[in-house]
């Protein structure tokens, strides 16, 4: 990979930089409303500049420190940069931090010198939350530059995301305390209107982290697919928030959420169109755990904070449905393989679903079973004279996608299931708004 | 190195662990007064025990993955384990968030349910300001790791702290805006009571970030002298915070601030002394920049936010006449060799001072003044046949206390500096608590 910028690429990248510098210079002279807004967006594209320069400036000194890979789907399997998300996620992190002043210098400075009052306590509150926010990311980027290292067990590594919540559920606990849920309406006589869940709705937070930030990490191996599944959540996630902000009347209790959210994923967007750009087929670097790890958790704080932690679980529903297919190996009830990843015909040039083979006999439910989804075109099975299951496809839905589909190139592959993925996130974010109308009384409630 | 815990080492650092768990229990319990320091000193008993565990722990894991370094100043140059201050960093900022809800629990969420009020908001400005602290020493964590892994250029390094006190400076803008600095007695006529310093109040806490954390980066080289000599100015810190919460009238304005302080150095000195103990003579492993970014950091941080910035700068006095002292080297006013540690003289097994040749004459004025040093003997120089300087010991304080008291065993020498720096600190702190008195009316003035 080239290590400087070409000529074009320093000049734009440059020209959005200073145009970006002028809007920030702008939205603090001004002194209107919906400034922050206008402020996060000007700082995301800093961090899309940012991080493109920086993944590029970077990737020889990673090589040399050891931080390299080959790429197993390609015919020619030269090194390049592996890690590079770190490099992404700590530009995130430093642009979360410079965009503080935004959203609540104004306000906090004015209230304090009137003396105090509701609204400066909440904005006080969203502040802590906030940095809470940041301190949780910045934990799991350590944790996670941790596991690149170091290699960590699979069963420590699980863990990981568990460990960067606290802060979060720490702050949270200190801040609010509310462990309060809204209940659905026909179970109203029953629980009543709210139901305290105490230290369970901690541990649903935490659960509810590490499920996010595995589910990314799971469902990886072919180009750009880590970084173009959080892409896509990100995308479906900021669709919901702006469905929100801009269909109800302002003020409205779920705004400021809505917005929080907004804060938290444009400039990841931005970082990791960045990351994206040199990450896809053919890729110039990889992005580590840590990439997946963080873009898992960014999710996590954003729904935990802006409280949709429902909705956002509905948009990692292609996740959890990979975890779930994954698990039989996952969880050694078929052998499993050291890589699952496609297999890379040298001739067709094209990826194969890669394929498991049994060198003792399965047990006989086990082997039933793996028939019946051959059956139903869930695994591709080969049998021997003998009519016991020789080999079937890897447990992924990256292989399950080529049993379906064929052989095909690996930027095809990716785009299929990034469609997919899309299809699915906008048919549940219009059952969760038709539904909820259903099982709650009203649809735009705030603890969505 | 062991990579285990002996069975006595394991039994301590068990029921150690256990009782502090006890005393945590106890202190959410019974919900008394003064709870907070307990706890604090619990927790840092606990980042005690885990560091020494974990360091003993990874240390194998960190050589397999390249971090490690030979000792020069040993007979047998065996490997070591290098950069193992990250992992006390680590335990140290977790340690940090787990601690949250014991000063800022009680306090917040029984205001919050009874409505806002002035209090509560100084509460959460605290809480806010706190988390930034973990934010800003978080960050220069990262950043140390960086360097431990990548080698930053030298006039990079040097910029690393102020990129990490920037979360702190953020929030200390968005939450107080507070940048008046108290004007001493006899200047008052002229400016007033107090003078508004404005964004230089910002670089002055970024400047005393840049100097804290490379002071400690450069006072380095032997045995144990980093980690101690952080030891030796956290342990005067607390000193002066006890003087402030025992001998002054509670409430006084100035408690808060150096119960925060104290929040802060305790599980710094838990985590340290469980460092030291794998890190003085003869050292099992080395703490690498990290940890001295790191420490320098929490000093920075404390003295910031703790509101005794100028005190500090008083114990860090024997860095900073370090720091000048070296200032012809690192300035290259005269040549600088590679490493200026104390050369190791095998056959008596004691450092000398290391030295510097001159191949090329010096210039006039330069020769002069290190004769001139030399009659001070503030340096030692070598002149030849022709009453030339062939060479001098090299600018360091290390080389410097050879120099005067000659070649000595390597903990000897780290014991005399020690000796040497707390004498001066407890000085600095005799001064400064009297010559407030002259200078301002009164001396518990919470804007030292």
């Amino acid at each position: 990979m080239a290590s400087s910028l070409s000529h074009s690429e320093a000049l734009s990248l440059g020209a959005l930089s200073l145009a970006c510098a002028l809007v920030l210079a702008n939205t603090l002279s001004d002194g209107g409303e919906g400034n922050p807004v206008v402020a996060s967006l000007a700082f995301s594209l800093l961090a899309f500049s940012s991080t493109y320069a920086l993944v590029r400036w970077l990737g020889n000194a990673f090589m040399r420190r050891g931080f390299k890979g080959r790429d197993l789907c390609k015919l020619k399997q030269t090194e390049m940069p592996e890690m590079m998300g770190a490099v992404s996620a700590m530009v995130y992190l430093f642009t979360l931090i410079f965009f503080i002043p935004w959203p609540f210098y104004k306000d906090i400075v004015a209230a304090t010198s009137g003396g105090g009052n509701r609204d400066v306590m909440q904005e006080l509150e969203q502040l802590a939350s906030y940095l809470s926010a940041v301190l949780s990311l910045q934990c799991i980027v350590l944790l996670g530059i941790g596991d690149d290292l170091f290699d960590i067990r699979w069963r420590h590594k699980v863990l990981i995301p568990a460990i960067g919540s606290f802060p979060m559920l720490i702050v949270y606990f200190v801040d609010f305390g509310v462990t309060q849920m809204v209940v659905p309406t026909p179970l109203r006589p029953y629980l009543g209107d709210l139901f305290d869940l105490g230290w369970l709705y901690y541990a649903y937070m935490a659960l509810l982290s590490i499920f996010s930030a595995n589910s990314i990490n799971i469902l990886a191996g072919i180009n750009g697919i880590e970084v173009a599944q959080s892409l896509v959540i990100a995308l479906l996630i900021v669709l919901n928030d702006l469905l929100y902000l801009l269909f109800t009347p302002y003020p409205h209790p779920a705004t400021d959420s809505h917005l929080f959210s907004l804060y938290l994923l444009l400039p990841f967007i931005g970082v990791s169109v960045a990351l994206l750009k040199h990450n896809w087929y053919p890729a110039k670097v990889f992005v580590g755990d840590t990439y997946c790890y963080f873009a898992g958790m960014v999710f996590a704080v954003d729904g935990i904070l802006g409280h949709f932690s429902k909705t956002l679980i509905l948009l990692l529903l292609p996740q959890a449905f990979n975890f779930v297919y994954s698990a039989p190996q996952l969880f050694k009830l078929v052998p499993c393989p050291r890589h699952r990843l496609p297999h890379f015909n040298a001739r067709s040039g094209l990826l194969e679903c890669s394929r498991v083979e049994f060198k003792k006999p399965l047990a006989r439910p086990i082997a039933a079973s793996l028939k019946l989804l051959h059956r139903l075109r869930m695994l591709d099975v080969e049998t021997n004279e003998q009519g016991e299951i020789a080999s079937s496809s890897n447990f992924t839905i990256i292989n399950l996608w080529l049993v379906w589909f064929g052989p095909m190139r690996e930027d095809r592959l990716a785009m299929g299931l990034l469609a997919f993925q899309t299809a699915v996130g906008l048919c549940g974010l219009l059952i969760r708004h038709r539904l909820a109308l259903l099982v709650f009384t009203q649809d735009n409630n705030d603890n969505w």
